[in-house]
């Protein structure tokens, strides 16, 4: 089993954290983070499906051609997205004067933003801040690094893992941000895992994406997804492990150790859903296919009567019928059954009543649970974690710049 | 020009209407509605596409291979779906004893239903309700009928307009009812059209057809789509113009006529959408196709972002971008106008900064307004009216049946 480790993003070897306030936050709030590696290697890294990625996520996904990296750059208070080829300018200057500073190439520095849209980076504030920053290397920023890359987060978000792979005590750390805009396929959300295990930089971005899929990928508050999502992973070797290469039993514990990680941040930012107060358990199964499954779990996990039905703890069942029912998939009604928490509210094309409605309730005013849906088509399922849909989303959403 | 008229779905030739409380709702309110015809005639039809249609909309499609009605009886509180075949059977006896009552055959009876789901019909308020609901019958039952088949709906939508055609004063009645789950493709609404217009069966439903795609298909108020969506429209021919059949002048006129009834209707929807305190045309252009037009249009509008600021009066652009980005195809951002009201706040790549901004807070802030977004790749167009997300959309739908 993993260990639960403290030490957050810098908790396996040979990685320094930090973070500041260098002036892109109107408030005193920090702003700005950096993780560095002392030697580097292979870094893997997902990002946003969205047709207008921000210039960071442009950036990144030049520099992943080489697929090496040292050093991590993120900024908070501004997306640095549909900000035009002066937005590209600006992320590549954020990457090299943290290159020119640690003396490493360009490419092997991977740049990060979040905040509002459209809004020109504040490039005094991180010309004068990243040296600032560079100062404050040290193993004991990894806090500092997490809080740095907040927006509306409520809570910190950061883990770090540890088992024996290969021989050798293997160490992921990570940290994520994120809680509007958040649906499958990503979503305003960042997250960066650091590791020092020795693994090659395939090997690594087909564990990414996989793990990325299983986790990120299956989370949803409000069916948005951002322009600048990204998911990177650092990996040093400085673990001293045999080198993981393709398949093999090290790579499947390391797979499972990522998976634990990157799990758990996925929680963490559902569970910070905006205005959330519940997170909710979709599973799908019984459908033609895995995408079908995955097409019902999306269409219930973006519902927005199911989702107040839920923050309402109102047993309104009829509303997963109805959401169900406009997935553009076929259904047959006899065949559906849907439980809570495995108690079953509809079966054999009915409800099962008032008195198992009132069990039902019960269920509803816990703060998670899960909603099973089967529709005894087929084989393939899905899961996805949502969350309620209540005042303080809209709270948070009408003034989010004011 | 069409001239409004006053007397509802009874405005045309030959119409009564009636509305009672028969004790489906729990409250005093109406809950019972018919509206019957002298004659018989042709009836057209448009359902929802929700794949678990309810029990009425079953049975109105088989009803509609005949083509021709002449009463319609719609009760409000119980939406009988997911009833199973006792809900079948239900909505059947429903229309049998209208039919029995006015002594015509079964299938010349539409029934309509909405409200909870999965709650069987309480058959008892029915059976004594339609006798008395008979004896109610008049020309000036239009209001209650209107009245009678509200659910959530907080304003009556109704509407008469008449026009000369082929020589003779054509009227068209309508009543519609929807605030919640309204999506395009239709969604918790329900509309009744009468009209004395003498119409052959095809070219009324294909007219339907046509009007409603450009009037209760193009709103949006939450993406949802439910399992009673019907648009009815009974023609009895009364007006005595030469019949229309096909296409000529007179289908033109008839179909401005009813575009002009159905338009409005749609509006009254939208604006009585559930806590909406806007409303909002969105126009997109310059798509690759329609059908890409409309997606992006639906992305938009049901963007809960999007939504959220446009109640806040937060000219935060960037959320627009990010919806575009993310409805699955190609985009190029330096092609990209969004305007409000006509007046740019995105051009060539960038936005055009804090003064426009101001600018468009001040046609945020009205009640009313045009987001339009060019995409300059084709000549795909589509509209679609929503409104905003608040506070009282969450406060009606997390406690709708406590």
């Amino acid at each position: 089993m993993p260990k639960r480790v403290k030490g957050g993003i810098t908790a396996p070897k040979g990685f320094v954290a930090a973070g500041i306030h260098s002036g892109i936050k109107k408030t005193n709030q920090l702003d700005l983070a950096l993780i560095v590696s002392e030697k580097p290697g292979p870094i893997a890294g997902v990002f946003t499906s969205n047709a207008l990625p921000a210039a960071p996520v442009i950036l990144d996904r030049l520099h992943l051609k080489k697929g090496i990296g040292q050093a991590l750059i993120i900024n908070s208070g501004n997306a640095n997205a549909f900000t035009g080829s002066e937005g590209f300018a600006d992320a590549k200057e954020m990457g090299r004067r943290v290159a020119d500073q640690l003396k490493i190439p360009l490419n092997q520095v991977f740049v990060g933003s979040t905040g509002v849209i459209g809004v020109p980076l504040p490039m005094p504030a991180l010309r004068s801040g990243i040296p600032l920053l560079m100062l404050r290397l040290r193993k004991a920023g990894y806090k500092e690094a997490a809080r740095a890359i907040m927006t509306t987060d409520t809570r910190l978000k950061e883990i770090a893992v540890q088992h024996r792979i290969a021989g050798e005590i293997v160490t992921i750390g990570g940290i994520a941000k994120g809680s509007g805009m958040i649906h499958p396929d990503m979503a305003t959300m960042l997250a960066y895992l650091t590791t020092d295990v020795a693994i090659d930089q395939k090997t690594l971005q087909k564990t990414l994406r996989t793990v990325a899929n299983q986790s990120f990928n299956c989370i949803s508050v409000d069916g948005e997804t951002s322009t600048n999502d990204t998911v990177l992973c650092l990996a040093n070797g400085l673990a001293g492990n045999t080198p993981i290469c393709g398949s093999s039993s090290a790579q499947t514990q390391f797979q499972n150790l990522l998976h634990e990680a990157c799990h758990f941040l996925a929680m963490e930012i559902c569970r910070d859903g905006e205005g959330a107060t519940k997170i909710i358990k979709i599973e799908i199964s019984g459908a033609t296919s895995h995408k079908a499954a995955k097409q019902f779990a999306k269409t219930l996990a973006t519902s927005p009567l199911v989702k107040t039905a839920i923050f309402g703890a109102d047993p309104n069942w009829g509303r997963i019928i109805a959401a169900l029912g406009r997935a553009g998939l076929p259904l047959y009604p006899n065949r559906l059954i849907i439980a809570f928490n495995g108690l079953p509210i509809v079966k054999d094309g009915k409800g099962l009543g008032p008195r198992r409605e009132q069990q039902i309730q019960t269920i509803l005013r816990r703060s998670s649970f899960t909603i099973s849906v089967s529709l005894g088509l087929g084989t393939g399922v899905s899961t996805i974690w949502t969350t309620d849909l209540t005042y303080d989303y809209i709270k948070i959403n009408a003034s989010y710049r004011s």
